[in-house]
Formats: C-alpha cells, sequence, structure tokens
C-alpha cells in the first residue's frame, strides 16, 4: 500500500509502505473510510518540531474492521468503528479515572494517513458504531470524533463550561471551532469566538458563536474584559499552544474561573505569581476522546451536531501533500482524505 | 499604641505607631484577642521580598470590636470578630463567585501586629461569633480561621479532597499541618504528609496524616509512586512556594488529578509541555478564606476541630521579635503574640 511520510519540513510523501497487518493479538486492522490532516501535523510539517527521520504521518481515522487479533473481543471485521488519537486499555487505574490518553498502556497512533491501518489495543480503543454502518454522508463528522472534535469537546469539559457560562475561544482552528460547538451544547448562553478570518468567523457562528472578537493579545482580552463588565469569562478555551494564546486565554478568565488548554503547548512557560493572582483553574492535556467517543458518536448519528463542517477541503487520499499545504497557507481549516 | 514593624532582614521591632481610627464609614476598629506571625512573613523577614520602608507587620487576627464607620451594618462594637487577612465587600461578581481574596475593593491586611486594628469593609470581611464572646481558650483556633486554617482548608477545596480521596500534603509549616486537618474533615482516606520534622510529623499525625514520608524531590515523588500503585495521588496540597515543592507536588499526582497551591510563588515556573503531559488540574492562590469562615468558626466552636494546636509559642505582643526569630529557626511552628 501506499502511505504519508513526511520527510522534513514542507516534504510530504504519498509512498510505498508495509501494509499493515495483525502483531499483537490485541491489534485490528482497519480499512480507512476517511482520515485528515491535523492541526498538530503543521508543526512538524513547518519544521518547528524536529523530524530526525523519515515520519509516517496521521492519527485520526475511522473506517471498516478488516481483522482482528485473537484476544480482541468487542469489535470484529466487518464492524465501523472511530478510536482515538491514543491507544488505551481502557481499564487500568488512568482511564478508569477517564483518562484514557494517559493511559499506561497509550501509543499515540502515527499511520492514519493511509488505506489500512493497525489499531493496537483494540478493545479499549475502538468504539464501533451501534446500529450497523453508518450513511456515507455522516463520515466526515464521525471521523472528527476521533480527535478534533474530541480535543474542544475536552477544552469546553475542562474549562467547566455549564449551562449559562460565558465562554471565551482562542483559536479559530478547527479544534477551536469545535470547542465553540461543544461549548454550545455544554449550554453555554454567550460564547465568544477570538477570530480574524472571515470564514472561520462564519462557521464560529453556525457553530453557536454568539460574538466574534478579532482583537488579539492585550487588545483581545480588553474586548474580553468590556464585554464582561470588566471581570472576565467564566470560562476560557486555549486551542491554539503558543504563549500569546495561552496568556490571552487567563486573562480574559475571571478569578476563580477555568481555563483548558488542549494543543501541545510549544515554548510555553506559566509564571507562578501571576497564575496565583489570577485564581484560575488550570486544566489541559491529550484529550481523553475515548472517554467522550461513545456520546459523541450518537450526537453525530442522531444529527444533533455536524461538527463535519470544519471540512472545508476534500481530496483523494494520494494528495495528501496538498492538504497539508492548503492548511499551512491557512487556505483550508481542515483536509479530509478519501482513500 | 506600640506596633510591628519591619525594617530590613531579620530587623522586626515593636514601636510606637498611631493608634488606628475610623477612617472611612466602611470600617471597623477592633481591639485584638490575639493575633500571631505567618509563614510568609518571613520571606520579607529573610530578605527574600525587598524591603523598601519600614514596614508595619500582621495579617491573621481576631479580636472585639471597639468602633464602626456609619455605613457598617453587620458587626457592632462589643462583638467578637474574625476577618480574613483580605478585605472584602462580599458583593462584587468576584465575591459572589467564592473568590472574596479577589474583590474587586480587595486590600491585603498589614498592620494586625499590634494591640489596635482598622479593618476596611467591615461588613464584608468580618464575621462575628454567633452566640456571644467566645471561651478564651478557643482564642487560637479562632485565630487560625483568619488566615492560616483558611488557607489550609482552600489548599484541600482547591484540590478536590473528596471521601475517599488520597491526598498528598507538601509542606509541614502550619498551612501545611492544617490542610492535613481539612483533608481529614473532607473525608480522605488516606493523608500523606511530607515532613522531616519529628514534632511537626507527630502533629501531622495528630490531625489526621495516616503516612508520613521523609524524603523530598524525587526520591519523595518516587516514595509517593511507591504508596500509590505507580499511579499517584489524588490530590496534592502545595503549602511552600517554591519550585521544589510545586513540582513534588505535581509529579506525586495522578493524571487527572487536582493540585492545589496556596502559598505565594517565589520563582516558580511551570512548564507548559510538562503541566500538559502530568493532566493535571491545577488551582491556586490567596486562599478566599471569607468564603470558608462561618463554617470554620462553627466547627471551631462546637469542639469538632481544635487548629489553634499549630501553636506551639506563645509569647506577649511586644516580645514579636522572639516569634519571628523561633519560627524562622524553625523552632517554633508557629507564634502567637497576646497583646
Amino acid at each position: 500500500m501506499r502511505g504519508t511520510v513526511l520527510y522534513g519540513p514542507r516534504d510530504v510523501r504519498f509512498e510505498d509502505r508495509e501494509t499493515p497487518k495483525i502483531e499483537q493479538p490485541t491489534d485490528a486492522v482497519i480499512r480507512m473510510a476517511a482520515t485528515c490532516v491535523c492541526g498538530s501535523d503543521l508543526w512538524p510539517y513547518r519544521g518547528l518540531n524536529p523530524i530526525k527521520a523519515p515520519q509516517p504521518m496521521g492519527h485520526e481515522y475511522c473506517g471498516f474492521v478488516e481483522e482482528v487479533g485473537s484476544a480482541v473481543k468487542s469489535v470484529k471485521p466487518g464492524q465501523f468503528v472511530v478510536g482515538s488519537f491514543a491507544t488505551s486499555d481502557n481499564t487500568c487505574p488512568n482511564c478508569r479515572y477517564g483518562y484514557q490518553s494517559s493511559c499506561v498502556q497509550r501509543e499515540f497512533m502515527t499511520r492514519a494517513q493511509a488505506p489500512v491501518l493497525r489499531v493496537p489495543l483494540a478493545d479499549g480503543t475502538l468504539v464501533p458504531t451501534r446500529d450497523g454502518n453508518p450513511p456515507a454522508d455522516l463520515v466526515p463528522s464521525l471521523l472528527t470524533t476521533s480527535d478534533v472534535l474530541g480535543t474542544g469537546w475536552f477544552a469546553a469539559d475542562a474549562a467547566n463550561v455549564k449551562p449559562g457560562s460565558t465562554a471565551v475561544i482562542v483559536g479559530d482552528g478547527a479544534v477551536g471551532l469545535l470547542g465553540v460547538l461543544s461549548a454550545k451544547q455544554m449550554g453555554a448562553e454567550r460564547i465568544i469566538a477570538m477570530s480574524r478570518h472571515e470564514p472561520r468567523q462564519k462557521l464560529a457562528r453556525e457553530f453557536g458563536a454568539t460574538d466574534i472578537v478579532t482583537e488579539r493579545g492585550d487588545d483581545g482580552v480588553q474586548r474580553i474584559l468590556d464585554m464582561t463588565h470588566g471581570i472576565g469569562a467564566d470560562s476560557a478555551l486555549e486551542c491554539v499552544g503558543t504563549q500569546e494564546s495561552m496568556m490571552q486565554a487567563i486573562r480574559s478568565t475571571r478569578r476563580g474561573g477555568h481555563v483548558s488548554f488542549v494543543g501541545v503547548p510549544h515554548g510555553v512557560e506559566f509564571k507562578g505569581e501571576e497564575l496565583f493572582y489570577t485564581h484560575v483553574h488550570l486544566h489541559g492535556g491529550p484529550a481523553p476522546v475515548r472517554r467522550y467517543l461513545p456520546n459523541l458518536i450518537d450526537l453525530v448519528l442522531t444529527g444533533t451536531i455536524n461538527p463535519g463542517k470544519v471540512f472545508d477541503l476534500m481530496l483523494p487520499l494520494d494528495e495528501v501533500a496538498e492538504g497539508y499545504k492548503a492548511m499551512d497557507e491557512r487556505r483550508a481549516i481542515k483536509a479530509l482524505l478519501q482513500p
């Protein structure tokens, strides 16, 4: 088969790789219905994470089970499944506390931009759709549950969004936009999206944003304070991973409010003393997508949400390089890849 | 009157100062029943916080109302009152959310090591004891509610201590010891105090510690992991304020667990990426003592708790310098001062 490999900054190739097969009795092999490019893929693509050797890419996936190892019990060939970008046994203490993305057996998936994928710990990682195969038009939305929706959902949950909350979303990438959708689902009354890109503002409004703030940094913070009687928002969802966006989130939040951060922080440092006097709650990390998957799959299958709208570019899988390029140049919010 | 003034490192004087009087209609003036030296007073005492000018000291207090301003409604002369180290109007949004120590009108008290004290925003800051004047032997415990118990309580609350929790307390100062007491009150099943000082270990056990860990840094973390099946504690209460103690707290906590920090951080920095992968919840700040005062006063008056045991040195107020010295040299856990 052919799959996606990153060779160096802006050098994405779709080339021959060994077809995955069962290696462990707990593995499954799935045939991809769809995969996609993640905002986090752009860090190494842009050379901001070092690339030591050619690196197979991709960690968002859904598709049909082709084969399972001898120990796999909860999924079977033919089923349509979605899994998290992080594998989990779903039985260790961290999993039982709902932090499957910190499973003691966790592996991060890295080979999903390909037609076939081996998924370790299949029982604890994959969730089959309940009523057989989903209609094709729901596949993009189901694909989002694998990471980008699950991560936006965690951002809203970790920021303690509740009915009536005021929530600020910092970052208008796909995660931020689905953070907006998630905050809406959790009942936030006021949802302020920080975005300066017109097509993204439009989608943010479609997903439930009540206000758009185009300013950044201190000006952005001041706008939020002006909009909240000088007190700040109940919740801020930091969906970027830079120092500026993190401080923007913290300073936009009221005393005792909640700040979540869900993008891998790049060079971010918190000053203890500032954090102390801001009185915020801080919680983040790799989203425990597995915790949310059954609910998110249901919300998609019942038509309650349509997160697949974040895909504004659909490409054949072998044109994956163009997907990276379009996202890097911000011509596309998120690129879906069809095998 | 004479009051306490810090002139420079290890230079505490008890000298003539103007007797406080009502300045604003919202003020009260109280005659001190007891005051004390706080662990945080040792930072400037040791020269670790700069002292620009002679600095009146003290922020823990309880006593009898002598006089109130014309706008004060909820306390009256003759009542016994306790107040927080931070004043609050108890009506602004931050106060209503329970973060009175971030009140928009907050002032930090700084003149309480004296026989008479002016308390701004008396209605929102002071809490009178319900059934008249308390017995003298409860005064030390009532005094602790003003800061050190309120701060230990916040440490346990902010670290989400629940019935059945495993809680680690980093720091065996008075706040840490009362963090142990608070965790016990909140139903923690296992309470691990990190302490290498025998008298403090003893008091920690009296307050409810089930285990003592004497190791620090990485060794201390390893001990906690060994005691928790390699997973870490549900909650860690950071009651020191240094980089080492903060990292010890974070690394002792399980994924998805809660870390609180209640001592002003001195030179503490959090690396965003480490915080991300530890998956902890982080919450701290100046303790919103006013939120807890009514409950804590009740627990003292009903004899449920005896936090006054942290005072292992009682001195006449005019010997305040010896109180600082004894605490600095760790000969005393906490010094009570009697006017």
